[in-house]
């Protein structure tokens, strides 16, 4: 078997020009242009790196980009005060607190002193549970990427078996309830989990989000599965490669994400929708 | 194998005890007593019945008690009204809104208008969101009762596959989540899963939680797996059975819970331990 390639660049591009068109769309009709701010603490290169890619992004589709850049030695109520200054700009539609903080800092601090409707990263636990509750939710970008690729290619989710490897916050724990909504049975394993080769195997659909460099491998993958990769690990210089061995698994795989180039490039993408999304709830309301 | 009587009786009176001299310590230390509300509105007579059994569970442990009854004609304004009075009513610790509401009432809106620090029921988007991040939250009473049961007979979790029958908010969801957090590989399923029966065959421990008499049996387990019936099914007047078979799963169980006399029984008392513990964090607040 050779695996279909669901392609994150493909359709990030297909994101893009749709969510242009929205935000002519919104803007022509209420006025306003979808405002994202970046709250950040210096003193991170990786960091700086991720804000200019999200700056390119905005910019790319017409919205609007801040950068709030606190100094490396701000304390914590300097950080809350700034986020919610934020929160409180009726101009501001979207914020991202970007992460990690330096160790002063509280992140679950900073998180809170968000407001949930601008919280266009998912982070916030009202969110977390508007997600969890099937109502209306602003929903972390990386798993909702990957939903976005499976409707992308039409891979039908109702009483299939999706198996989530990982049980993070950002990524596993949201996905798992994205794959639950959508009428999936849902196995979620981890680090403690005994026979973690025979779960995956159960698996119709299997993504992986642990940061273990080819962790999943095709000989433990259900022939015909669809796999869904959110892994990046830098094994060496410049060389980026998956949670799934990519070799073995895309020979068994009836559809696979890639590494780049798979669940990467769309997670921006949903960033960006995002922010339309909180701009036009806090413009219904205004 | 005769199974193990997973006895929620003994288990709730045990609680009882340990609350009231929780209790006890609290109003010593800090002069409080902890005090929860029942917002109702009336016209239920399965509520009425309720709401008596919640009082009869507070004066057993030295709580104060109080309803507050809208008429049955109330509209959402007033209902919202009387849930943020008692959630900025410094003296009271607690608020439950009694379900189901009249058809002209949103949950959704009443549940909103609560604070989040008083959701002893643990129905507030805020409470399921920082369950599922793994922060401190007030958590809902039935699957709270599920785990106590659990830690009583000591059954341990980490590394086990736990399957959950059943994807409510109140019930198979957040159970999912304190399972998972117990280091629990997890697997829900539900109306839509293609293959039930093989899929509870996997579970160590089996969680069913969906309200169809019977639905789990004997022979769908795997021998030895501890099972929790969160089913009340009235089958006949005044005969109420629960989800599992247990005619057929006592045989195959090493442990389970009785229907009546399981789960049930445990769950009142949970709403107590979240009302202590709601007092707890309020004081150290105020």
């Amino acid at each position: 078997m050779t695996a279909l390639l669901l392609d994150g660049r493909v359709l990030a591009k297909e994101l893009k020009a749709q969510i242009s068109q929205q935000a002519a769309e919104f803007k022509a009709r209420t006025g306003y242009v979808p405002q994202l701010v970046v709250v950040q603490v210096a003193g991170n290169a990786a960091s700086d790196w991720y804000v200019r890619s999200i700056r390119r992004s905005c910019e790319g589709v017409g919205f609007g980009f801040a950068l709030h850049l606190l100094p490396e030695t701000c304390d914590q109520t300097t950080l809350e005060a700034a986020i919610q200054q934020a929160s409180n700009d009726p101009s501001i539609h979207g914020i991202i607190i970007q992460m990690p903080l330096p160790s002063q800092l509280s992140a679950d601090g900073a998180v809170a002193a968000l407001n949930p409707q601008k919280d266009v990263d998912g982070l916030h636990p009202t969110n977390a549970g508007r997600l969890a509750q099937g109502l209306p939710a602003l929903v972390p970008n990386t798993p909702a990427g990957g939903m976005a690729l499976l409707d992308r290619y039409q891979i039908s989710l109702a009483g299939k078996h999706a198996v989530v490897v990982g049980r993070s916050n950002v990524v596993g724990k949201p996905l798992a309830q994205l794959l639950l909504a959508r009428h999936a049975t849902l196995t979620i394993c981890h680090s403690r989990t005994a026979n973690l080769a025979e779960v995956i195997g159960q698996g119709d659909i299997v993504a992986a989000a642990v940061g273990k460099a080819g962790l999943v491998t095709g000989a433990m993958l259900k022939p015909g599965a669809v796999v869904l990769d959110f892994g990046i690990n830098e094994v060496a210089e410049g060389q980026v490669v998956g949670d799934v061995d990519w070799e073995s698994a895309s020979k068994v795989a009836s559809a696979i994400t890639p590494v780049p180039g798979g669940t990467g490039p769309v997670t921006n993408m949903m960033l960006l929708q995002n922010t339309l999304q909180a701009a036009q709830w806090l413009a219904e309301q205004a």
